[in-house]
């Protein structure tokens, strides 16, 4: 019987769990209701009972078990320790010193965005590369940055916040992390709504995204973009405007291989690249003008990948 | 006798030699010219029988070498291929297989800056730090990102290119690199004057800066600071509004414990932090508000001692 190890994402309503043999293959996955009362002081326990019950029925010894993989919605520094997940109900919480008893083998954990893009370098989008930069496109802008094929986490954690740099200096409406003119203002789906209520608002111009009002989604802007809308044009030119601006100051700094893009956005497939890779390039050194633009391939997988990788190192 | 390493850090008029031993005391340490003719053909050669001269000098074998680590100017990968170095008139070139036979131990090869970064981190101004962004504010602006204590060299050898950072899209003039608005055209030695110059045009506000003409320098314009010139400090703020914000850019990528600052216009002093430090604060992610602004320590020994850290890991 080979060596096994377990990958564990915690979301704020379910943790999804995987259980993996040493090459990455998945063996079975499942969830669990993330139990957030009593500031989430039953999470752990939760998972370490689900893991350890997952171990017996598959019949593994604690002698088979590499380890246990984590990634959590929250800054999380290299040792396991995560400072706060509001989703949670977490304070400052030492992850990997508080499970590691209660599965009696070692744990490591990560930010779940970053974990999530070690599991695309892994096994999905950016299978084969060392030096990636990830980027999950969702309700905010998520980064996780892998050189040499480990993760950055930073020094409080909060390596990869790229959805946090700042790229419109004349913006007055505030991020939620209290700054304005956050990437993720702009690339997130919410900004790409935004983008398009706000282009909408500017003058009359005929466009299918008009009479969706309050329920237009970013889906809508990307149909409407491959339908040739001229409207939907522009706000996908913003969009891309944007996100290229801000991953050519990410390559400044380290260079990927690779951009792998995920996310809810990047349902839109490779169309995004059309918009993204010219800003890009206009805007980037030209020792990284040449990183390529793939798509995540892992969806909700991601998470569970990346951190059994966490645990394989 | 213990093991000893050595450290190489080519310019383009002279190499620059350091003797350590394993912990990093400094032994001796010595120049050669560098001979550029012959497309720089003689330079790893000459560096060779440098080191294999210096090394039976001092009575050690090939045995107590644990090896040579040479910074480079051009882009340099982690298996220490340059691609391309112009002052050295230097194609594509695999530093550490080419000078490995001529000296008999291993050798590993990285960009100057990046190199310089990693001896800062090591035995100058971010001694006992692991996640560290090194700035070098000299002619141009280089930088040097390291990560768990080990330099980030980039897939092609770009990593750390921050100078090179979009920070100013409005600017007409060009970059030395193509683009304009580099970060480099503002926060250099060169840019710092620049600034001053187009400030002076600005108007006829009085200043000790004007009737220095086209002599005037990086240093004249942070003495006049000190002295309270009012054109100066608008100068210096102008320099750190970029250089803060370039570097909240950088922080949202890899969250350093500290930056440290060095090159020319470094000597100016903790003054530079006044300047740098309250936009960095206004623009950067929370999670990275607490990083440390330190002051470069080794001046020009920084490329040998960092060099000497490659090979030591």
């Amino acid at each position: 019987m080979g060596k096994i190890v377990f990958g564990v994402d915690i979301g704020g309503t379910t943790v999804k769990l995987g259980l993996f043999d040493d090459e990455g293959s998945v063996l079975t996955k499942w969830e669990i209701p993330t139990v957030t009362e009593n500031h989430g002081s039953h999470i752990l326990k939760d998972i370490a009972d689900s893991v350890n019950e997952k171990r017996a029925a598959f019949g593994y010894q604690l002698k088979d078990v590499i380890g246990v993989g984590v990634g959590a919605p929250g800054p999380v520094d290299a040792a396991g320790i995560i400072y706060g997940a509001v989703n949670l109900g977490w304070s400052e919480l030492n992850i990997a010193q508080t499970l590691q008893p209660l599965v009696g083998v070692p744990v490591k954990a990560g930010n779940d965005a970053n974990v999530a893009a070690l599991g695309e370098m892994w096994k999905g989008g950016g299978r084969g590369c060392q030096d990636v930069v990830a980027v999950t496109l969702g309700t905010g802008v998520g980064g996780g940055i892998i050189v040499n094929g480990a993760l950055v986490a930073g020094f409080n954690g909060a390596g990869g916040e790229i959805g946090h740099m700042l790229v419109e200096e004349n913006e007055t409406e505030p991020c939620n992390c209290g700054l304005c003119g956050c990437l993720e203002q702009y690339a997130s789906a919410t900004g790409v709504v935004r983008l398009a209520k706000r282009r909408l608002q500017q003058d009359g111009e005929p466009s299918s995204l008009r009479g969706l009002g309050e329920a237009l989604t970013c889906k809508d802007v990307w149909d409407a973009v491959r339908a040739q809308d001229a409207v939907a044009i522009e706000v996908a030119e913003r969009f891309g405007y944007y996100l290229g601006k801000g991953l050519a100051a990410v390559a400044c700094v380290v260079n990927p291989e690779a951009f792998v893009i995920g996310g809810g956005v990047s349902k839109a497939g490779e169309i995004l690249f059309d918009y993204i890779v010219p800003p890009y390039r206009k805007f980037v050194f030209p020792g990284s003008r040449k990183a390529r633009f793939l798509l995540a391939e892992l969806g909700n997988d991601a998470g569970i990948y990346g951190a059994a990788k966490l645990v394989l190192g």
